[in-house]
């Protein structure tokens, strides 16, 4: 079977030392803005957290229209961000997409959050 | 001197287990929303992070205007949505207004991200 696998290099995602060692440059605050702005969604987060939970941290987007109670296009609008963003890699099986959990992406926001 | 001091409950900040571990109630993603939206601003981190990096992690609103590069009413707008989130302590010592890192709440939004 042939996957196509869209991921994001993580490397490009919230950039920085811990924003409390140093003050943040302009350039490297409207990357970590625009990071967290795809999170900054209450659909969003909890789309990161269902496939999150789900077995192998992925879930077939055919599987998360009904727990969401949202149409299939916003559902897989939320979806996009996240992906474009990093958090989630999207890999297409057959007739349906699959997202899986991109555990860097997180811990890329957290080490530049983390208050010591 | 008298010292009023503003400082948000952290405990109703970021509520949550971490988000990869079970799936979020609707309720918590939009309290989790609400608060990264506060700091999802590239304004708003750089000044977050200017005042983190200041002895005892303080700084007066009149030492934040020249390196923001921004008017007083707009850094002032922006330090007024970073304590409402919790984010900072604000205290009034004589004609001027400080603030004070909370990590409490940055902390409270790194433990419910982290990814393990």
């Amino acid at each position: 079977m042939v996957t196509m696998l869209e991921v994001r290099d993580v490397s490009t995602i919230a950039c920085c030392a811990p924003l409390i060692r140093e003050p943040l440059t302009q350039s490297n605050a409207e990357q970590l803005a625009q990071t967290l702005k795809a999170l900054a969604d209450p659909a969003r987060l909890r789309l990161l957290s269902i496939v999150a939970a789900s077995p192998d941290q992925e879930a077939c987007v055919c599987d998360l229209i009904e727990p969401m109670g949202l149409s299939q296009p916003t559902v897989s609008h939320h979806l996009k961000v996240l992906t474009a963003a990093g958090f989630l890699a999207r890999s297409k099986r057959g007739a349906w997409a699959y997202y899986r959990l991109v555990p860097a992406a997180l811990d890329r926001v957290t080490q530049t959050l983390i208050s010591a």
